[in-house]
């Protein structure tokens, strides 16, 4: 039997594959002067060059038949290749057609080969796989996923599952979807208790509280699933649904879940820069000829994240900054800087990309007025042991927190901010055995895939978004 | 600084670290003596054996006070044990006791150490990460889950987010759950233009049609999410909310298929059996102490999948077996056996466990009846390319085929099985654009995690169950 390789493989081994006979299987991508074909097959990035045989007689009807986007299987010999391009071709042997696409319907499609927006990429979610552009991002977010699996596994942590659907809302805030088997339809008077969970329930905002309560067993665990915001937000940093990763961890303090968001987060980079080189190149072009931006822009982006340690402020100290560069610079802030106040774009923007010139902020110790009921009390009665890890461009991508692990306190908070802790009994309870110190934080996946692949709009890095009034495919 | 260790590592390097002073953070499983603390911090089954000094002030204190179950900080030297448990114990310094259990509400609980029901487990599910069976079950799963995102990235294929929300049922069988935002409470007619996507949207039962789509661009891709079923099944295998693992692949017939799903669940559980044996011993034990199994069952069960190829055969093929047994051998089924039937447990069990003596039997070509739309159609024009791998003990672990990749033929099933073909229209386009032979299956997550760890009821591996009247926590 013919060995079948993949267009990667094959690239990557041609050097010891030359005058072997091998099978490799793909959609052909380009076709020139009626015997160069570009085959791709989803590998990898690069396409592999198959030379048609003038000679053969089943080469010369293909040569008639073929249209770009068609899905052949190609039997041939491995060459090393005249053209500069790649260093080897296949030497076509025998082709044999899985679908020829019509080039009426090809044409109105996206997988023409010419620019197309990403909004049109979008309107044909299910072919946009087969773009240059969309399967690089996928591959990217394919390596990001699995290295945060990874650094995790190797430290300590286990990989766990929060329940999707809920019945509590874990920051108190925030819209979400409630799910039901009750015939809508029949205009009745709504009973839960005759909905399947006998209760209202709703999509999961959050799997931090269940995984507080499993780190205080397991010690290190960590969440990556899907979470749900309903709100009306029709951004390109918003969507409906998307990925998160929670890790949670027993017996840390703030400082060692700061240490631990800034290894973390540049292990991933470094493993995309070491491992992504190929897509990332070839997004930086795209990025060049579509946006103007400059040569290696991405590159460089991500090896500034890597070479510096991050810089760590507390909420206190960058009102004070804030304020200072307010005041000596002439700069005016659109919301005045007054303590007690949530940061907004501006703010984070103006203190990474200008102030820090573009090192990444970690910010600790906001006011507890601002933020969730479950991060605890600092002894000034005032701020909390909360952190927010803010980007260049895209600002926050890491919000986390010490836990507050004392029962009274807690219960306090849960009273003051309105929390039914009637209903998080659970939460609570987990307060009264062996409760220690712990702390975790929460990272948007799709917004990190954003940032590593310098795209616009979160949209165009997740394969089908969920959105306001958008639920296609 | 004093090196911080997990009991893990310090049992594993306890050796090279012999009269070292380390910090070590856990939870007292037992006080014996009033000197020797059991230790465990969640990342191991095992426990650390702390001595206490009689001559130091503080510990002294310290026995007095402390409760199982309680919460410590541990500074000591590592000494070797004179006991014959352990290599090592630690010979304690310094404590600090984060919080102590009141001994009145911890035998109320399930981490009182004796041996509690399941159910009673489940009630308490927020603690029962704490409990030594637990906490090996979920050590367990993560390995089975790292081990699968492994698999796949070193065998090429991409991990895909295909989304939850949904419009469409892939299935076109099977109850879903329905998402809105609208205020329920209203009694209003429902008006979906008004809900939050402008239409009806449901939980996902499947991401297969979403990753044949990325599939024809990616050429190898997986999911691995949570999916829901709307079912009243209020079975030990059956769960609302589950987590399943979806490959498909561009260029694959059944063969490959069939190939794939055998060499990727030996991959699983061979990767189980060398790196969870410290806790497949313990659950061992359970099962020997709890339901009187013979000595290592579980871990014979499991080399029993690794010994032997699975056996491959045809429906048709599965018909004439149980047919002749059941003339040669006097068995009954219940149902009879007719070539066109689904098969029953009953007979897959037979099947599995008597006639092929627990080797995992993967049965193919089933009558395209009882199969779904999407599978392609065998040339006798009654069968279709799908397969099933039946394990022992819990019966089906796997459902796949290779797919209709013909547009005619695929939109003819769909108009035969009453399949809205217009909400699938971008489905049954991925056919006119280079469509290629392909193929995947869906492996369900949690039946896998409950066959590797012994366990009787499906709820007892996940963190909180979703079931039928159930979503507490």
């Amino acid at each position: 039997m013919i060995k079948k390789y993949s267009v990667k493989k094959l690239l990557n081994q041609g050097k010891f594959l030359l005058n072997k006979k091998v099978l490799v299987e793909g959609w052909i991508r380009s076709f020139r002067y009626s015997i160069f074909i570009s085959l791709n097959d989803g590998s990898t990035i690069q396409n592999l060059q198959i030379v048609l045989s003038t000679n053969n007689k089943l080469d010369k009807i293909i040569m008639k038949k073929i249209t770009i986007g068609s899905s052949i299987k190609v039997i041939g010999i491995v060459k090393q290749s005249i053209g500069k391009k790649q260093y080897i071709e296949l030497q076509s042997l025998d082709i044999t057609i899985y679908k020829l696409v019509n080039p009426e319907i090809f044409q109105k499609s996206i997988l023409q080969p010419k620019r197309h927006s990403f909004e049109k990429l979008r309107e044909q979610a299910h072919l946009r796989f087969q773009t240059n552009i969309f399967s690089c991002i996928m591959r990217i977010r394919h390596h990001i996923a699995f290295s945060i699996h990874k650094y995790f596994h190797e430290h300590g942590f286990f990989y766990l599952h929060t329940p999707i659907i809920t019945t509590s809302n874990c920051e108190g805030t925030g819209k979400m979807f409630q799910i039901t088997t009750m015939d809508l339809k029949k205009n009745q008077l709504i009973d839960y208790a005759k909905d399947f969970f006998k209760c209202k329930t709703y999509l999961s905002v959050s799997g931090q509280l269940e995984a507080e309560s499993a780190a205080l067993g397991l010690g290190k665990v960590y969440t990556f699933g899907p979470v749900f915001r309903a709100e009306n937000s029709n951004t390109s940093r918003h969507l409906s649904e998307f990925w998160m990763i929670e890790p949670e961890i027993a017996f840390y303090h703030l400082e060692e879940n700061i240490n631990l968001a800034e290894k973390f987060l540049k292990f991933v980079i470094r493993y995309i820069v070491e491992n992504s080189m190929e897509d990332l190149i070839f997004l930086n072009q795209c990025l060049e000829k579509w946006k103007k931006k400059k040569k290696n822009s991405l590159l460089e982006k991500l090896e500034l994240i890597l070479k510096f340690p991050f810089k760590k402020i507390s909420y206190t100290e960058t009102i004070k900054i804030l304020d200072q560069e307010e005041k000596k610079k002439n700069i005016k802030f659109l919301h005045p800087i007054i303590w007690g106040m949530d940061l907004k774009s501006e703010h984070e923007q103006y203190l990474v990309d200008k102030y820090f010139k573009k090192i990444p902020v970690i910010i600790f110790d906001y006011p507890c007025s601002i933020k969730a009921f479950y991060m605890r009390m600092n002894n000034d009665g005032k701020t909390v042991r909360a952190m927010d890890v803010l980007f260049p461009e895209i600002g926050e991508i890491i919000g986390g927190s010490q836990r507050e692990e004392r029962y009274d306190m807690l219960l306090q908070r849960m009273k003051d901010t309105n929390i039914d802790f009637n209903k998080l009994w659970w939460y609570l309870d987990t307060r009264r055995f062996g409760s220690v110190p712990h702390s975790g934080f929460g990272l948007g996946f799709d917004r990190l895939v954003q940032f590593i692949t310098g795209m616009n709009n979160i949209r165009d890095v997740i394969p089908f978004p969920r959105t306001p009034n958008n639920a296609d495919f």
